[in-house]
């Protein structure tokens, strides 16, 4: 082992309104021991979601993160010793490692990937945030061939690959997101059909304008006021799928829902289905494989946004929410 | 045929506010003559239905209902005369009939129906609210023995089908309904395990101590503060079957949706799903087979709340919005 010291990132307040820096600290511990079971790792890459910030609310899918403990989050780590057998040194792993230089994790709370290069990829594409996107599109939104699809928060990590599957599967896809440079990236680059900055004004007119025939697919990854805009714009068996309300996380959440809740729903018959892509891992090979292939045909182009220094994720994560990265963010450690 | 006379109830203001009998008018006219493809229909039983108010609001899965023009509803009527092949006299068919004693309506939008005994069970149990009721627990709800499910305006003509159909099954039903007498009536004549008096305060209790293992199936007929009272009580992978918003039909919709979407819906990863029974009825036949078999058994008890007289037209259906009724409300014409 190299290090004898861990540097950690602790939470050491819970904000109530907008995330900052003074809400985290950074210290340093004596790299653990594994004890039975537990693999001892060190962290290569931390992943940043903007559901790092919902887990500071209380218990979500997984239980609230406390103050004055390291901060929970994914990372990618590499296993340094083992007391458990189905893991090696040198083995690659992703699981709640927390912020920090090291982790000493029990290996059934860990997923063992193969070790591809670059390994940024099992973070991104091939990580949660593409597999998310897999899932929640085809599984979720469930769009065929011809139908229009809108994916808000469409610059992101997730929404970025949503648009481009859904362009793969012969749908029109329309990416709402902040500002006309990341607007210009998602029908320059990706493939968008259109795209709408949630800024601007008249937001609801400029999705009519991109959505002429409706919309069969949204996918929300943000909640709140785009979400109100698009739910009278949904056709008829229209599908919504939840999959985050980022625009509810950084402050305290609405006390209101949108407008149209449950009418619309009724008589458009829609369907609003939330999820969490750890609902799908049985089929992840599969998953992997498809998205393997769009990625080797230069069908599905993978961005991210790699920041050096593990003492910088807290500005990481609170760029991210004010919506600064294009793909997947994520810290080198 | 033995009038000359059509009475017929106009609807002369569409209501900003509740509505009041002041908003429709008697009126008289000649028996119409039916035009070729039409059938000309004596209209024996009116149907009462929440949905008539919402028409008022504008187009919902019709086109809104217009003023000065015979209001709209469901009839079940005989055929007097038929320049329809597929219809002769003596038929009884149902349709929108509108508010009055005769009406000429083409055969393509009439359903022709068995007559049975009583005739007032086709609008009732084998008609759209039974139909409602079915299809909206077993094809949304989806329930499975043991579930809890919870069911609004449950002493309503949807709702006391759909908790009395979700006892069948094995469920633990609450229902939610107006006043203690309707609560009373749900728990000891319709097998309803648990009832939920929502004039009440401290909704969101009362409804977690009748569901102490938190709600798996929601039949939401009201929208509104019901809904989101039930929402944070959903179980992971839980369905909300959104059949109506009674709450927000006799007035002004609220400018705001139910707190909790969709990140309730996200984490819960429960599914919102709209419905109309129209788009089931090519399984009618099925539906009407079980219904018969649970009526013929004891399980299904039908109850109808029917009134004399097109002229009670209008109180009935004001009525029916305060919550008097109790089962299915139609006009005896």
């Amino acid at each position: 082992m190299t290090d004898t010291v861990n540097r950690q990132i602790l939470l050491v307040e819970k904000p109530a309104g907008k995330l900052g820096p003074e809400h985290f600290r950074l210290s340093a511990t004596a790299v653990p021991e594994p004890k039975d079971g537990e693999a001892l790792l060190r962290v290569r890459y931390i992943s940043l979601d903007a559901a790092n910030r919902a887990w500071m609310h209380g218990a979500t899918y997984r239980a609230a993160v406390e103050t004055n403990t390291v901060m929970a989050g994914g990372g990618l780590a590499e296993v340094v010793s083992s007391k458990a057998a189905e893991l090696a040194p040198g083995d690659i792993v992703f699981g709640d490692t927390g912020w920090q230089d090291y982790a000493a994790v029990p290996a059934k709370h860990l997923t063992k990937l193969p070790r591809i290069e670059p390994l940024t990829h099992l973070l991104s594409i091939y990580g949660i945030a593409g597999l998310t996107a897999y899932f929640g599109l085809l599984e979720i939104g469930k769009p065929k061939a011809g139908d229009t699809v809108v994916v808000s928060a469409a610059a992101g990590s997730v929404g970025s690959i949503v648009g481009q599957i859904a362009g793969i599967r012969g749908c029109r896809v329309i990416g709402i997101a902040g500002g006309k440079d990341k607007c210009h990236w998602l029908t320059a680059e990706l493939g968008f059909d259109a795209a709408v900055d949630y800024k601007d004004a008249a937001l609801f007119r400029q999705i009519k304008a991109a959505a002429p025939k409706g919309i069969d697919v949204y996918f929300d990854n943000v909640g709140g006021d785009i979400l109100e805009a698009c739910l009278p714009q949904m056709n008829n068996h229209g599908r919504i799928a939840c999959c985050g309300a980022i625009s509810q996380y950084d402050g305290a959440p609405s006390p209101h829902g949108p407008r149209g809740v449950p009418g619309l729903i009724v008589v458009k018959r829609l369907i609003m289905q939330g999820f969490i892509v750890m609902d799908f891992m049985d089929r992840r090979d599969q998953a992997t494989a498809d998205l393997q292939t769009w990625v080797s045909s230069g069908k599905l182009k993978v961005q991210e946004d790699v920041i050096d220094g593990l003492e910088n994720t807290p500005r990481a994560l609170i760029g991210l929410l004010a919506g600064e990265n294009r793909g997947k963010r994520m810290i080198r450690v």
